[in-house]
């Protein structure tokens, strides 16, 4: 086969505190032995692709140019982010975690995929064509489309991830926050299926009936005037030890782990001047508010760890073969478990249209974009 | 022999929001096989004593009562730390961490430790006659006087607790706070004499100077404008990822973070929307500032832990062979590495005095005081 031609959507920082989407026409040149080239169909917007996109950009400042086809948006960026973003500035990035598509070309050691569809991992995927290792794609069931096999990466290994982390650090129940999201619902999903106790702590009502929809038997609403109490019950009958936070920011890690601490003592009697022996642990893995966490030390005595959480130094610490049993639940459950919903699919040059980038940035429950490369 | 009678030093925290200080008359009973009873000479006031023996209650309440032989202090407390106390309401208290004194009795098993001095662990040291398990004590060289050993378990073994943490984690240098202490400055000789790098932050030129006379090579000034600099050279040539935090609350131990996010992106060129790989360590074993900590999650990326550190859960960690190695190092540097020094020394009626109680509870760099029970 010849060269492929084709757009892809990418992000850069300029020196003058700006930054620019554009979509630049990108030749993929013939696969080497153990590559394919995908003709992308599917790939979701997902929290930390939003991330690579616009970084620090401010949002609101949005200037269109360029043309209709080949839209240009330029962003920009407060002086006071610039000094974190001193590597990015000129380098034209790539952008789209997770993806799935259309085999269309293959080398030598990979031709049984031509023609066949996969799910993608590793970058660039808001692209016409990607150029990818055939180990960093996964053949999908005849049955699943490339919209139901596109996001079969980062929520679902990451909710895995975090019952893996369970498992290996010897706790017996979780705490999980901004509960209701994809992800949230993908954890609860699992949690039942496995028999762990998994309590949920949502900002509203309607986001802890959707969890209660798929049969979760613990919700707290931080928005309940008893919210402290009610979460303190729910750690003490599910002994959970290990909490999983999205927020970040301000002080809802500090009051899970005050609740572990209070749980725990509900069973003492005797004085302990350094706080209870029960060990507990906060991982921080999103940054809806991305502010500084604030944790009241001198309310959770001193067995606590308070650590940051990505999935690609656990994947490292939990092996192969966790990793690859992992991805191969996340494909046998992707129409079950892993299914996520989309409110809107749209094309690489709607992606630059400041109504929907403004739409798909703000990150809402229960809304989740698709861009569709072919569109 | 008889059974031993003797003053104890007691805390009890009452229901009616008050704690209260008292000399208790206690009866010993004859040691048991393994057991002796040690006439306590000496037994330092370290900041973790203080923790227990005031707790929460406001000093400035103190209000005396009792006779000259037999004074009792009462404190009030304020309501919104009961909830905290409630085990330990209406319990008497012993105090005092550690001393040393001399064998006066002793069990079948233990006879030979009749009229040696030894050195103590296990809390109740502020008493004039104190029985214990012989393993819970270590004999004292002939040379060595009850005042010299009487400080051996808490700063010594905490001191080398870091260090071990060092090398059981894997770092290579250190990063210490309020680091002229009593325990920073026998830290530093550690790290002299063991080739380990210190960083060492202080918060005074007069601190600065203590470090630098005993040979500290790193020391950074928090007042000094350009401390963030400073302390992020220090850092990168050190190759520092580890700090122990005295302080705790504030954002001190952020900084220190922060310090080493910066460092490792020195010598990074590609862009990483993660932040740098390196991962970092804070420990905070202190509560020089009782607030909340305030982590600026933003600023170092996700390869990052916090967490409390005690002596006790280390050490168990560690194992008894380390433990014993701990203690023989402490026992053989006793005069030198770990020799304290006592602004002043009291009797059990003085440390409820209330002059001499807001003094030693002060806290400051280089004031320590003795407690000397046969007085």
């Amino acid at each position: 086969m010849n060269d492929v031609t084709g757009l892809e959507l990418r992000s850069i920082v300029n020196a003058d505190c700006t930054l620019t989407l554009s979509l630049e026409e990108v030749v993929l040149s013939s696969p080497a032995s153990d590559e394919i080239i995908v003709r992308v169909e599917a790939a979701p917007i997902n929290p930390s692709d939003i991330g690579l996109l616009l970084s620090s950009a401010d949002i609101r400042s949005v200037r269109l140019s360029g043309s209709a086809d080949r839209p240009v948006a330029t962003f920009s960026v407060p002086q006071g982010r610039m000094e974190a973003l001193q590597t990015r500035i000129g380098v034209s990035m790539a952008v789209g975690n997770e993806g799935a598509g259309i085999v269309v070309d293959a080398g030598r050691d990979a031709k049984a995929l031509i023609g066949k569809r996969v799910a993608m991992a590793g970058g660039g995927m808001y692209s016409q064509y990607r150029k990818l290792k055939q180990n960093d794609a996964v053949e999908l069931p005849e049955n699943v489309s490339s919209v139901a096999g596109a996001a079969m990466f980062v929520n679902p290994l990451t909710a895995l991830a975090f019952v893996e982390t369970m498992k290996m650090e010897g706790h017996k129940a979780i705490v999980h926050t901004a509960a209701a999201s994809n992800l949230g619902q993908m954890l609860q999903k699992i949690c039942l299926h496995d028999g762990i106790p998994l309590v949920n702590i949502v900002r509203s009502a309607e986001q802890a009936q959707i969890l209660r929809d798929i049969g979760a038997a613990y919700v707290a609403d931080s928005t309940d005037p008893d919210f402290t109490g009610k979460l303190e019950d729910m750690v003490a009958q599910t002994g959970a030890t290990l909490a999983f936070d999205a927020i970040g920011g301000g002080t809802l890690g500090s009051q899970i782990l005050e609740a572990m601490e209070h749980a725990a003592n509900r069973t003492t009697t005797e004085f302990s001047r350094y706080g209870s022996s029960l060990f507990k642990q906060l991982y921080i893995y999103g940054a809806l508010d991305l502010g500084p966490i604030v944790t009241n030390r001198m309310a959770i005595g001193f067995e606590w760890s308070v650590n940051g959480f990505l999935l690609g130094p656990f994947i490292k610490k939990a092996g192969s073969e966790v990793y690859a049993a992992m991805r191969q639940r996340a494909l046998q459950e992707i129409t079950t478990t892993f299914a996520s919903h989309y409110s809107a699919t749209i094309s690489l040059r709607e992606a630059l249209d400041p109504d929907t980038l403004k739409s798909y940035c703000r990150r809402a429950t229960g809304e989740k974009y698709l861009i569709d490369p072919t569109r």
